[in-house]
């Protein structure tokens, strides 16, 4: 029986944890803020479940607990930002939060991020964007688990890419692995025993498997076969090879390397709207669409047509009200992160 | 038995054809280099069995011989430009270079386009930006063929989404249609009266078929469901909401509507390399992680492992070689094209 947790205790309970590695609280509340919201999303996987190994990161000091941010290039719609090996969450409110402040001057801005760590959830970043009546464009790079078509070795990452734009109500947000389902969900599923339908993911031999810990091993299936490989691959070039971070099997593993950074890419883009079109005629005009897509004619036994992001938001304003179910496996973990770290557990 | 046709010859008589309708020599040449190299490519889908259906176009002043291009709103990294009803290819050149000049200055550029019409291969256009030691990122909408997740009724395009980065040969090239395969694909196969495989159309009622007429008439499959519908919903959002042009649904229809303008929208990115990091650095370290790519161990008969853009870019080198296969019925109209626009048959 899954647990139901108030959601801003969790977030607080996450920065007080946080901040006993001499973060800032207002930066300690980024990353768990990030964290949690993944949980109120429904998308576990980037969630609280990380807190393990983001603390574990950070003890080590393989994560840099300083958040610094340095410009090695500096344009108006075009800058390359060293992360300085900062947490993630850090690093990409800021390089989004620059990006916006940028294409509110030009129009729009690229921003490539290197010598960064994981960010969680690409859907924070782009979140932003919509929030001050942009498009927003992000996407990651991470250690390989999709195989390029042809081969059983994984090269690239499932490197996500998310775009949001606004409407009049709630936002369209696509977050997407290129894969059947993000690596995270088969880590997830490993962490709690389950196992995997098939065409998930691969052994590293390349032989199908319903086994969450073989697949985790192993490799991913890229959706549409090449197509997802290549978006894959154009995450990375934009993420890793354009920024100066490490790429493909390149970037150090989260899980298992606690000496060397991970050198993880990023880039961000906001489109400033209001610089194309009146940004009232484009939230109304995206609203029809919104509106014209929920009331398409419904195949047999589906209740609703959902927009990409319309699941998440949904959740996130029910488990706002209702509380985030949360595994047993996951409280316990929280649980012993308090002990260790001498903060009272307080879920 | 396909004739095999030499491309420049190809070129030529199409671009004779074009300037039958008063289009200068040079605007010529632009679309039917577009055209026929798409043929190079082996995507005969956006090849010069696209010059019956653009010339009827061209005849009945659906789309306007005469190019035209306005800038709407114009900032130093964002334009929207209006195509004034011109030939998609003219519109895309101009707003590509347009991208590449502005991205040279200030980092990167995105341009939005309305009132435009079929721009061709998308691959076109990023592979500008890459000549110029950008990456490139375009997209496109279409009229609907593809169903959101839970309906059977198309709402989206086969909107593709194109990257490309330069290495040291040959740039790596990304342009993909968020299906299974493109509509171009199942349309060319009805031209040629050929039977499709299973799981790349459904009919019009949502059930699977092999019959290219009915999957022409009904909707193509989204690659990874909800992601191919999300992915082809921004690129609608990106193209026709953010530009002013249409969108979904109120697309006009290239194939038989010869009164209403389409009003299709595009969106052009680049991205100035240099202004990122050194040039030289990002294609040595591009070129390395493909050297790396193809090197990977291979599947149990696989002869090889190719880079997005790589069987494209060589069957171009072949075909300009050794001409174009062409099929009868492709050739046949040609010839016909000939005929009604007395331009002297010579392929």
């Amino acid at each position: 029986m899954a647990k139901m947790i108030q959601w801003e205790k969790l977030r607080a309970y996450c920065q007080k944890i946080i901040m006993t590695f001499g973060i800032p609280e207002d930066e300690a509340l980024v990353i768990s803020d990030c964290l949690v919201d993944a949980d109120l999303c429904g998308v576990e996987s980037h969630g609280v479940s990380r807190m393990t190994i983001y603390t574990k990161r950070l003890e080590t000091k393989v994560v840099s607990p300083i958040f610094k941010v340095e410009a090695e290039r500096d344009y108006p719609a075009g800058l390359t930002l060293n992360g300085c090996n900062s947490m993630g969450m850090l690093v990409g409110k800021y390089a989004m939060e620059k990006c916006i402040q940028r294409a509110g001057v030009n129009g729009s801005c690229f921003i490539a991020v290197n010598n960064s760590n994981h960010y969680g959830m690409a859907s924070y970043y782009v979140n932003m964007a919509a929030q001050a009546g942009m498009i927003g464009l992000s996407g990651t790079n991470a250690p390989p688990n999709i195989a390029p078509t042809g081969s059983y070795k994984a090269y690239v990452g499932t490197n996500p890419i998310a775009l949001c734009a606004p409407t009049d109500g709630e936002p369209v947000l696509l977050d997407m692995a290129p894969s059947v389902v993000a690596m995270g969900k088969v880590i997830l599923a490993a962490k709690l025993g389950q196992s995997i339908p098939e065409g998930w993911a691969l052994t590293k031999e390349g032989k199908p498997t319903t086994d969450a810990e073989l697949g985790r091993q192993g490799t991913v299936v890229p959706i549409g076969g090449p197509k997802g490989y290549g978006l894959s691959l154009f995450m990375d070039i934009l993420s890793g090879i354009l920024s100066g971070a490490q790429f493909g099997p390149h970037l150090g593993n989260m899980w298992n390397d606690f000496v060397n950074p991970q050198n993880i890419g990023h880039f961000f883009c906001a489109i400033d709207i209001s610089k194309f079109t009146d940004l009232e005629t484009f939230k109304k005009r995206l609203s029809q669409m919104v509106g014209e897509i929920k009331a398409l004619p419904k195949n047999e036994g589906i209740a609703e047509i959902f927009l990409p992001g319309e699941i998440e938001s949904r959740r996130r304003s029910e488990r706002k009200a209702k509380g985030i179910p949360m595994e047993d496996v996951v409280y316990e973990e929280l649980r012993e992160l308090g002990k260790k770290y001498s903060v009272e557990f307080a879920l």
